[in-house]
């Protein structure tokens, strides 16, 4: 019964190298949500699909996972009936996760008699699409979230950016985040005077990047903006936040935004960000359920798009029955970070995450020997592994150089007679005679220097 | 549209509370993987149903949840089919992993050509299985896995009872760990002269513990095991290992047994377990696919069943088409040994790995003084939040109360003008006045004094 194993289109084994570095973003990005005061919740991945379905727009239902009901489950399907997504509901009642807010929210609607509002999670799971798999799009990927949820006050706007400047100064990454507020954009529908255009607006400029301004300009045309509304949009486009204050004159809405973004600067000028802040007046955050301040985070020096972004909303719990829950959240693109670290180089030196040390004996006697040396190495917290067979050396050191490991400790006869190790450097060559302590001292502060 | 939502049963939402007790447990498994020189693998939730099916028999076959396919699966399906185990291939062809083995064989199978032999590697990620959900039995749990493959070495088993003890002392739960080796039950078949009834004999005293030795007895009778070898199996069963040789004289696999039991012995001898290790004739490990070397861990001090097993195994990459492929492996019963640590009260104080610190304000100028001060606490690698509004100071109280945040920083106008901030231990009800950076070393000093 042999058969030439696979794994599904658009998933991924992740091994050893590629984990160690996947876990040196997350590991960063969760030590600052735990600064931050962000704790850790985890979701199942099946949800009933009465709670992911409708959530994400006719496209995201039929993207969403289904998962077929155990046992018999055809005996409540009528065998006439062709239409596939009729049948859905009678053979599926779970699905996979399609993203992490929506189980966030169903969770806060369960659990808010016991939960301590404002409440700070962070959460980092994978999450399943049955999107056409292609560079970079991948049918199983991480999402890694921040949310605040249970108050209105614009200090977390400042703590999220704070956030976000950390993580990336943690990566040594650059980058520039960008911010601008829904109720400007509503601002600028009411300014010229088509506020029930305000979601084609939106959409318009959300594409700006990709079309560019003349490509606004057909977009909203065709989604029937007046000639004088485009005009007055085209102008907007062009105006540095500073200059915006006449031009939001008669908008009580532009207005509040304005004046949001200007408290998260307040609250920001004790704590200038390391990165740059910039008000971008063309950001959009395309259809979501912003209603507030939006983030967006571009990495400098490669052309990738945003590798994080977020916002306020007002109504994240509405579709479960709980309304005027204000909330506000980021999310970081891991898979983009991951590829953004790799074309620039900044993932620091592997061999300082992996293995550290290699025993390689020359005979058992020196296995022998070698286990409680190998014991008092890790208690030391060095990561280190003893050869399983008393080998040819030079089949034990090809070993530990296709592993990576740096440091070879060489055992025969003359070691444990002296009580000292050959201990060769695999990365220049350099060899070496030391007891277990000066060892230990030793790859402490290699480890250290490669760490850096 | 407004629902009641819940999760599907058998699943669980983890929230932050139990997860920093999880990731204890987690933390401290792999911290000592890392140490042992075993690096993480992960492999996707959902693997090709032709991976899965006939892996963990047929009752296995009917837990695997399975995945619709995507689009319309209706249309290979010939209508007038009512049996629905046949409809299953016609409309799924992916499902969730059921375990971290299969996939594990897999993997190795698929990158046989790149990886470095012996490979080791650790992997911990949730499994799916549609079983009734009971008391401490869930569709969605994690399993928690190390293998070495491609070495028939017994080192490595000295290695993984190695990481059994240093795992359970640091998690300071005392536990027993039983050995026993496949061989000797094999020479035990071979000494009564039903070598075919090896199978049977091992699934009669696997059950030893549930049913009693009378039970074994009538176990082995059903399965037509002679009145003759019933006795000498029940005279085996009171045999301590240091007796066993003349018993298994005749048979070459019980005395090949004996010796890798006692190679395993040479070589922890120079580094004597924590923990008691016993050599247990009767541990079986139920009908699966070991074939030398079998361990189990026993919590001490509550009843609950094994928290650990293992053994070496001959032919995992068998049923891929790849045999001769040695490996020997551990898990660790996360579920259960979080029960267990609950139940004897063994998880370090949460308050240490939550929040440390928040900043109360009396008002936004006290916000904006905090800001600043917020970061330095945070760059020192503490914990902190500020609350987000001026409230009343009892509700902020309340709230880091509710929190479990140890200390509250209070700043008013005497703080700002004397640059000092009034501390609160919300434990104790202690008060005091510090600047910055005292209160920096302060609150360092108390994270590791409860850390303890």
């Amino acid at each position: 019964m042999s058969q030439k194993p696979s794994i599904p289109k658009g998933t991924r084994d992740f091994t050893p190298d590629v984990l160690l570095k996947r876990n040196y973003i997350f590991d960063t990005i969760k030590r600052t949500f735990n600064r931050f005061g962000f704790l850790p919740l985890e979701t199942p991945a099946m949800e009933n699909l009465s709670t992911l379905t409708g959530k994400y727009g006719e496209e995201g239902d039929q993207l969403l996972f289904k998962v077929l009901n155990s046992g018999d489950f055809l005996k409540d399907v009528d065998s006439s009936e062709k239409d596939y997504k009729k049948v859905i509901p009678k053979i599926s009642e779970k699905g996979l996760r399609y993203d992490l807010t929506i189980p966030f929210a169903r969770y806060v609607v369960m659990h808010r008699n016991e939960i301590v509002f404002p409440f700070k999670r962070y959460q980092i799971q994978p999450v399943w699409r049955a999107d056409r798999p292609q560079k970079g799009r991948y049918r199983e990927f991480y999402q890694c979230d921040a949310d605040v949820i249970g108050s209105e006050s614009l200090l977390y706007e400042a703590e999220l950016l704070l956030i976000y400047d950390e993580v990336f100064t943690a990566l040594q990454l650059p980058v520039q985040i960008k911010m601008n507020n829904r109720k400007i954009l509503q601002g600028l529908s009411e300014v010229i005077g088509q506020p029930d255009k305000l979601t084609d607006i939106t959409v318009a400029i959300d594409k700006l990047d990709k079309i560019g301004k003349e490509g606004v300009q057909k977009e909203l045309q065709m989604r029937k903006v007046s000639e004088q509304g485009i005009r007055q949009i085209m102008q907007y486009l062009n105006l540095p936040f500073e200059q915006l204050e006449t031009f939001m004159h008669g908008s009580e809405a532009g207005k509040k935004g304005m004046a949001e973004i200007r408290e998260v600067q307040a609250f920001l000028s004790q704590t200038p960000l390391k990165n740059q802040l910039v008000i971008d007046l063309t950001l959009a955050r395309g259809l979501n359920y912003y209603t507030g301040c939006i983030f967006e985070v571009q990495a400098m020096g490669v052309q990738m798009g945003s590798i994080g972004g977020g916002g306020r909303y007002d109504n994240l719990t509405g579709s479960f029955g709980i309304s005027g829950m204000s909330g506000v959240g980021i999310s970081f693109g891991a898979e983009r970070i991951y590829d953004v670290l790799e074309e620039l180089q900044l993932f620091p030196d592997n061999r300082s995450a992996g293995v550290q040390l290699l025993f390689a004996c020359f005979d058992k006697e020196a296995q022998l020997f070698a286990m409680p040396l190998l014991q008092q190495v890790r208690q030391a917290g060095i990561s280190a592994e003893i050869y399983p067979e008393p080998a040819k050396m030079k089949k034990q050191l090809e070993y530990a150089d296709r592993k990576k490991i740096n440091h070879v400790a060489i055992i025969g006869s003359d070691e444990i007679a002296t009580s000292t190790l050959t201990v060769k450097n695999l990365q220049n060559g350099e060899q070496q005679k030391l007891n277990i302590q000066a060892l230990i001292g030793y790859l402490s502060k290699a480890i250290n220097l490669t760490a850096v």
